[in-house]
């Protein structure tokens, strides 16, 4: 039932983190997003540990578009990792949580000038670069600015970890980075080694979202080092880091298999390790980028359960209080959750309905086909695994204020994101 | 090429309002909405006069879903029309804005006690009904504050605008409203005769969004009027209100034909006047709900054209500095657009390209398969018809903030929505 360890089951109440869900709600209201502490904290550290167990160096990288807050940032720097962020709106909210600038790693396939200066200008520790266009500003602003940029390239390398065929016209058809294939990565290698204001410390590749399979990683890495060899055979480099990216699946739905990222850790680890050994070159720092992985299963929202419709021979609706305001993945992706009647954990399932949100659009729905106990009007209902690109996602479709965040550990909570006000909705309004 | 009258070409140049939008970006910066109040006011005044021009009495209502700020609830005021909100938050705008209470038409599936209480200690003139557990929260609440309500309620006619054959299964698989074939609709109308709270003043339906079509509109009040005469028959009561919904449908490609509003306005009072008139019924107020027809087409966003990937045999990618954060509807429902390199609308137009935001995510892309001419670097790329349900549904996703909107007037702009800041974005952080 459950797609998390930090959920659990008091007399028919969810609980999480060790919480009555039913006191969340009578202390916050709904719809309220809710955050485990320990397993936001536990998956840095497994995959930490997982890195230090397979290299010499590496370095987990949060990917923080998964859920980015001041909160967030601050943990991540607790835990020691660095930082993935694709803004300059991300960077902001991680230098104002105290996040250390060197340890950001700024992403993006279409980084303004702006973004670029900004990120320059606080001295971010790497901008992974995406095309020639980026290449070129980045070089004039650390021209100007008298500075040296430390930056990895983006490579597609030419797998598509969906169709599990490593498809190369698949992955080359992406507007993300430089192509391997057709020389693209080699010449934005070659062009750089040469300028004095860019300091060349590696390449990043990402194959991916929400991929069960270890196959395209593993293909991955291979097809990496390969082109790590070529530029030291060619070129006489070797590259410090290397940033695998993320893209490791989360259990949504309770029948979604296990996912091992130890077994995955090692099988890639074993890769690089022996083709490095068998090659003469150094490991280099190795870097992941988790997001979903760190923050999805740790999070649930919170609903109250408000008009039943039930139509014969068709479909049973429950509204809730939310809706693709604040969870629009189903509208978007028609994405798996798990659905439950919070406070009837121990009733019998029996009843199927299509949950449905409040926005005035046919298409705000949560979930179909969901078996759930007997609901009635106040009930709470929960979505599980909404930690990650919920918040991170959320609109004010239809003038609804985003609902708050609350944060669990050691059986107590605490607010890490207000809930909007109505004043907050027409703050910009002039 | 264009989608709007207020869209034109000075030397090559787009313009909107009679104002070059080279000029409003050097002011304003990308990404940028631009509305046109003229079209908007015109808009409105269109649907009123033909309102007047068939019917003995009637109201627009805007729908403000569509694009509520404080601007449009002004201009809706001025020009006299009501309000068409689907939440407290649109309630509040509007009555921040200052818009009579009264005018006010109150929507939603899942209106939730806070919503209607509120609606109702605002006095706001019409609850939309939507099912039987708000009927009695409304009476609840209006019983305790000794208020009498007018009420409507949201029939579902049975009626699928969509398939253009008025399967009722689908229509009636809906999460919205009463259904009128299983007597849900007679029995809701019957239950509020005899309660003193509640004052039923009229019913609504809306039959779908973007309709093309004049036929399911029309039938929509075939149905309507046939139920209304049960209602007088059966209860001896003559509704003062028919309120018939929006969803007419608007240009959003060149290539869309031209929708004849007028038309559908006489075709469907011709319905309406005739029943009434071969019934002995009195011909209710008829209100209609336009939203994206007032400020759809009004609208338009501008970026500038960042990083552009060619892929041999495959596709260009243009990439702009905004995307499914400012305007998700391609994302959600492959929605069409028509896009325009606005400075060089004098350019022979032969470059297929796919136009990409700069999310961290494939799936941001803003249109496909664009005909265009050749793209650089710092063009201005122009969405056109994307005054409604942009900014309404926009997202903070990857922490971008959102964009400004401004009004152009007599060659005059002006801010309406100020752009995001980089404080916006963690203001609600703790």
């Amino acid at each position: 039932m459950f797609t998390s360890d930090c959920l659990g089951n008091d007399n028919g109440m969810l609980t999480i983190g060790g919480i009555r869900v039913d006191d969340l709600v009578k202390e916050y209201s709904t719809p309220l997003y809710v955050l485990d502490e320990d397993t936001v904290r536990n998956n840095i550290r497994n995959f930490k540990k997982s890195l230090d167990e397979n290299y010499e160096k590496g370095m987990v990288l949060y990917a923080s578009k998964a859920l980015n807050c001041l909160e967030l940032c601050r943990i991540a720097n607790d835990e020691g990792i660095g930082l993935d962020c694709v803004s300059a709106g991300e960077i902001y909210t991680a230098l104002t949580a105290g996040f250390p600038a060197e340890r950001i790693y700024f992403h993006g396939n279409n980084k303004t000038e702006d973004e670029l200066e900004y990120a320059i200008d606080n001295n971010i520790g790497v901008i992974i670069v995406d095309n020639y266009y980026e290449l070129d500003a980045i070089e004039e602003i650390a021209k100007q600015k008298k500075k040296t940029v430390k930056v990895m390239f983006r490579i597609k390398p030419g797998i598509d970890a969906h169709t599990h065929d490593f498809i190369r016209t698949g992955q080359i058809d992406s507007k993300f980075g430089f192509a391997l294939e057709n020389g693209e990565a080699y010449n934005a290698v070659k062009s750089t080694l040469d300028k004095e204001n860019l300091k060349l410390i590696g390449l990043h590749c990402h194959i991916g979202s929400q991929i069960f399979d270890d196959q395209p990683f593993m293909e991955a890495a291979r097809v990496m080092m390969k082109f790590y060899k070529q530029i030291k055979d060619e070129f006489s480099i070797e590259l410090d880091q290397l940033n695998l990216g993320g893209g490791f699946a989360i259990k949504y739905l309770e029948t979604d298999e296990h996912i091992g990222y130890d077994t995955y850790m090692k099988e890639v680890a074993t890769i690089i390790n022996d083709f490095c050994k068998e090659n003469a070159l150094k490991v280099p720092m190795i870097l992941i980028e988790p997001g979903r992985s760190v923050v999805g299963a740790a999070g649930i929202t919170l609903y109250k359960c408000g008009s039943i419709k039930e139509i014969k021979n068709i479909r049973n609706y429950v509204a809730i209080d939310g809706g693709m305001g604040d969870n629009p993945r189903y509208a978007l992706y028609e994405s798996d959750y798990e659905v439950l009647i919070a406070n009837k954990l121990n009733e019998k399932a029996d009843y199927k309905a299509t949950v449905a949100g409040k926005c005035c659009e046919s298409g705000d729905l949560i979930q179909e086909n969901v078996v759930m106990p007997k609901p009635e009007k106040g009930d709470i209902v929960a979505v599980l695994s909404t930690g990650a690109y919920n918040y991170s996602m959320a609109s004010n479709y239809n003038r609804i204020p985003r609902p708050a965040m609350v944060m669990v550990k050691d059986k107590k909570s605490r607010v890490i994101i207000k809930r909007e006000t109505f004043e907050d909705l027409v703050r910009n309004d002039i």
